[in-house]
């Protein structure tokens, strides 16, 4: 007779492309997601959280970047009920998509216009990368029935204000502002306005969606014959003559001095075009709006170089770029680049009601903004470790446990060794291990007179890194103190490594 | 020819057992985990955020409730790679399971004990029904790696912390503590101690977790002969005699005056089983440590009717309820209940790694407390509106956009009207439905004398609600001030109704 075969045990992993955050990488980001939600709650933003599940049919196509291979969702079917199937379920892949079922959901009852922000997480189910998971965080704020640029407008400088909020100097990011409706008038001027022509504008827009990673030659190449790839692989081109593709690549490249000069070149560029000329009125608006508000150039300017999401939205475009440099994996030096875009979108419901409701909002990337902070070093990298009380004598627990709590009470976090505590080597590691700033011992001795040592763990590794620095011959990294001195002695230490 | 069908417009729903939330409904729970947060890490838990996927083979059996028809998980297939078969990935069903996971995987890294705290959705593939969600938020904090007792302690100081952090007062709660082990003891007492009895111990476990829906005489007739339900079926007993039963019923009763009575009735219920005399002395130790730290029976104690989990865990377990009444929706007084629970179970990692690892920990029901916060009109029900800066000319929307600029700098919660302006009374209408306090009016005429209309909604309404009131007469709901004074004359009325 064959053995039972056992169930072999199960791998203790994340599945392809999901992680854990530890510690500070949940703190900081929790703390980041808090003081951006200040800033859109001043604005007047109101909260939304909607489930991380939706039905398939309520996800539609809202993603901006059009070259995604695949509609990549998580999705299941339902157990069917009653001879009824089930329906198709799926994780949400952005926080656009669940806003569009919801305000179409709640219309009537909801304010308009509607100013929600929402944050949490999506999911993509797309081939990981390095660095590229299938779950992350979005961080969105969208006012939904505005039609003004009023509210563009507005969400510029709420964007501004957010990334000074967590810590981004003035000076060290600029928002950027197109439209989408200049390069309508762009692309009326360069004969691609009629409805034979979808093709070849799809051509262009694509193309300069890619002006990044393509370059003005390579855009130049897609907008007139067409272009051939590395590989050898050859793209068909718009088909453009020489002046119509100099007037598409005139726009990329119109950014003058100020914001009043780009927007004369524009209007160069968009001749009598009746909506490139609104575009340009549109940009000429939001520079003002700002103006008024305070945010000048040096936080917020036109740029028509732009382009990204220009395929995507229907009005004006916007993205913060952090200007300063950091180094890359090998040293060389790089731009940090965009941790925020978004830009107006007309059809959000239209799917849903049959209504177009014009919408706009921006969507901060909290994980790039968290990366350049740290980059800039303008984030601990150190957790705050908690004191540790050792634990000299386990039928004493209870004095150390009052220990504890009276340091808690002060507000100090603090913790009882909790492991073996026969090697008290063991407990010293632990509290490295922990990150910890202060250690605390209580023998027999000490407690029979009403002392307790205590141990400066900051100043111990410093001594241990360079045993003959004479500047801590005279401090002591372990004494004794009375018992009721606990906290403030312990506190001191605290204000010392602050 | 046929026409060809249209697609129909998807409905704008959740699905099925979702549900979304709105403004206050997100803010008041974040600011709930917040603060729970600030305790758990000050007690030196640190935070983890594993992903909401995780393989179907990692996540095990963990659930206390052991009664749920099934296991009840959202699960697909990933797809199949070079001839592979794809993974089975599920959203986790709880926070446990993760941990279970997590610490398996990263054990080498993560200091012993581990003391870690996660708060997040998790999903149920369950019946929805009233108040019955299948997305939920679970907090929970768990010490891996810590047999002893002290951890167990250390978690009730911390509950009992946690619910005075969040608005719970001293006197409206009770944390209880009761013991697996003695309860095992009890069993052996009344004989059901030999592998041949697991049967009848299983009937007894299930039997004393129903003692909130059955009664003590319903549990009654399960230890003895059987029981025998309104609709007619019967439930085999576990075939106690008389006396047997006796002393199981005694174990739910055993709750005495103080900590140390009830740990005297307990010993003698457990006559000389091991395991239960072991199981009395981790509850003395417990209440020892606990009384050593500051938290007195006012706040936790020792109560063997805490029968919820015995059936799941291993050593102790703890149970916060809330004490006061409320009104259930009869208007008949009952008690809200428990808000929190958890307890010791050390197999944990087992099923990973094949080593017991002990762990004990608790889970905070976020959604109840804050439920139980509104029951005591401990929490605004009143959203914070916004000041709104209504349009009377649209030409002037910079001067409206540097007033909502100077406000929010001065941290005050301000948007323009975004809407159409033409119709005035419909500004108004939003300023109410958004619950502003105060609108702000500048036409033509006050803009060219260098004032504003202030309009204090609060007091309007007040007005409103009953026009003869003498107190209101001296006091205008609507003036004119300087523009200059917009901050200083805002925040006045801000301050009166804070």
């Amino acid at each position: 007779m064959a053995k039972p075969k056992k169930t072999p045990r199960p791998k203790a992993e994340t599945p392809r492309g999901f992680r854990d955050y530890f510690g500070t990488e949940v703190t900081q980001r929790a703390e980041m997601l808090a003081k951006i939600a200040g800033v859109y709650h001043r604005y007047g933003f109101d909260a939304l959280e909607s489930a991380g599940v939706e039905k398939v049919e309520a996800l539609g196509k809202f993603l901006p970047d059009v070259d995604r291979p695949n509609e990549g969702v998580f999705a299941w079917q339902e157990d069917a009920e009653a001879e009824k199937p089930g329906d198709w379920l799926a994780l949400r892949y952005d926080l656009t998509a669940p806003l569009a079922r919801v305000y179409a959901q709640h219309r009537n009852e909801l304010p308009t216009p509607y100013r929600r922000y929402a944050m949490g997480p999506v999911w993509r189910n797309e081939k990981p990368g390095p660095g590229r998971f299938r779950q992350f965080y979005q961080c969105d704020a969208d006012t939904v029935g505005a039609g003004s640029v009023v509210a563009d407008a507005e969400i510029c400088a709420m964007l501004s204000d957010c990334l000074e909020e967590v810590g981004i100097e003035r000076g060290d990011y600029i928002v950027r502002v197109n439209n989408r409706k200049v390069l309508n008038g762009v692309l009326e001027v360069a004969g691609l306005s009629g409805d034979d022509k979808e093709n070849a504008r799809g051509i262009v827009l694509r193309a300069i969606d890619k002006l990044d990673r393509l370059g003005v030659d390579g855009v130049r190449a897609l907008l007139g014959a067409g272009r051939k790839d590395d590989s050898g692989d050859f793209t068909d081109g718009a088909g453009l003559d020489d002046a119509a593709a100099d007037v598409v690549m005139g726009f990329m490249d119109a950014k003058r001095d100020d914001g009043a000069a780009t927007c004369a070149r524009l209007r160069e560029l968009v001749g009598d075009s009746v909506v490139g000329l609104e575009g340009v009125a549109e940009l000429e608006t939001i520079a003002e709006l700002l103006s008024a508000g305070g945010y000048g150039p040096d936080r917020i300017e036109i740029d028509p170089s732009v382009v990204r999401g220009l395929g995507y939205y229907t009005g004006p475009v916007y993205e913060a770029e952090l200007t300063f440099e950091i180094k890359d994996e090998k040293g060389r030096p790089r731009n940090f680049g965009s941790v925020a875009g978004g830009g107006r979108y007309d059809d959000l419901v239209k799917r849903f009601t049959g209504q177009e409701v014009p919408a706009t909002g921006v969507s901060i990337g909290v994980d790039r903004l968290l990366a350049a902070l740290h980059a800039k070093g303008r984030m601990d990298t150190q957790a705050e470790g908690p004191v540790v009380v050792t634990v000299m004598d386990k039928a004493r627990m209870a004095d150390y446990q009052a220990m504890v709590a009276e340091l808690r009470q002060a507000g100090i976090r603090a913790e009882v060794y909790l492991g073996n505590p026969k090697n008290f080597g063991n407990q010293l590691k632990y509290a490295d291990k922990r990150g910890s700033p202060v250690a605390i011992i209580e023998g027999d001795e000490e407690h029979q007179n009403g002392m307790i040592q205590i141990k400066d763990l900051v100043l111990g590794a410093k001594i241990a890194e360079n045993a003959t620095l004479e500047e801590w011959r005279d401090r002591p990294s372990q004494y004794e103190v009375p018992r009721a001195d606990l906290v403030t002695r312990v506190r001191e230490i605290l204000e010392l490594y602050r």
